[in-house]
């Protein structure tokens, strides 16, 4: 039976258009103007890698020190905008299901607490669920160590494991942590970018997903 | 000569992002839940479309006089988050080489006073180039009326300009009018959607069609 490890922001909550916002303001407050198209596509991938690209095509520079402002600015901003976050369509239903057929899952995002928290809260996601953050990783997708704690704190290999998420990131750690990549078409990410990434299947949302559960379970 | 008619949300201003987060927190407010992709594919069409498209699928009735709440919500917000805008990549570059080859231009946008003169002043454009707003017409795109009053002002037959947008909105209001649609990929719409709708081209943002300008001039 395999195993499911999500993605959060874009995948079970609808938080990658708060979150580029806000990271375009938080860095044109540090005058690094940066398009949101550019910013979007670096959700997922932690905030560091996001700063330092936005720094590097806006031809600026990023100490760590200012690193630490912009993510308390954002983690401030995001905790006023977006707490609870919005539940994307079916996400709820799609993790009860799961549950009530003995499927196991996890979920594995370059995410923050408190933030985190909050959407896992609105979700309904029991305190037992396997969650790998920013916090327990030194390396953030596309690199597949959150992935692998993932299946790991789940005991299922990771060639057993579904990967689902929304960015490019998603799909190529789920490629690097040899697992099955899922794309999600919620986080704004276009399915050609997805499936060129190595996305096997493509979702609307995760109702779509949740109603072909079974076939991709059978696949 | 042609001449050309731009969009100005998502197409020269990098605003798409921020109505579509505002739209959803007020929608929200009024308990109106919708995913922020299906609010950002009704930016551009106007508030009234939005907001409707949104209860509808919320299962949700809204009253003129909400909608006139939630303008006003949506406006102050607007001005607190995206005042002044984010141009878009070469936008300014672009409007100043038309201007400087003596090639007509002009913007029709469902965006209204104050936010557009905001967009306007950050972009540099001179008082005279003509401007078709919300305010001007009673259908919004795809209608072609915006588009429409905005050649007739330049003086230039639809069948002589290109429409520039980010939208299908804009691409389906070009055809409608009888302009050659063009579509720039900074408002989040795939470009595969933006073939579809009918686009003839398709440009990554303003600088790229600053850099294209002979090639499309010439087609």
């Amino acid at each position: 039976m395999p195993a499911f490890v999500f993605d959060l922001d874009g995948t079970l909550v609808d938080t990658v258009q708060p979150h580029t916002v806000i990271w375009q303001k938080v860095l044109a407050e540090a005058r690094i103007v940066v398009p949101a198209n550019r910013i979007q596509f670096w959700i997922g991938a932690g905030s560091r890698k996001l700063a330092l690209a936005a720094a590097r095509r806006a031809k600026k520079s990023i100490e760590p020190s200012d690193l630490d402002v912009m993510r308390g600015k954002h983690q401030a901003m995001m905790a006023e905008w977006a707490n609870p976050p919005v539940i994307l369509p079916g996400a709820v239903g799609l993790l009860r299901e799961l549950r009530d057929r003995g499927i196991r899952y996890g979920i594995a995002t370059s995410g923050r607490h408190p933030a985190v928290g909050h959407a896992l809260e609105a979700l309904q996601v029991p305190a037992e669920i396997p969650l790998i953050t920013f916090h327990d990783v030194t390396r953030n997708k596309p690199h597949p160590e959150c992935l692998l704690r993932c299946a790991e704190k789940m005991k299922v290999p990771p060639s057993d494991c579904i990967m689902v998420g929304d960015a490019v990131w998603d799909i190529l750690a789920a490629r690097n942590a040899g697992m099955l990549p899922v794309g999600i078409r919620t986080g704004g990410a276009s399915p050609r970018r997805l499936r060129r990434a190595g996305a096997a299947r493509l979702f609307r949302d995760p109702r779509h997903l949740w109603f072909e559960l079974d076939s991709l379970l059978n696949a």
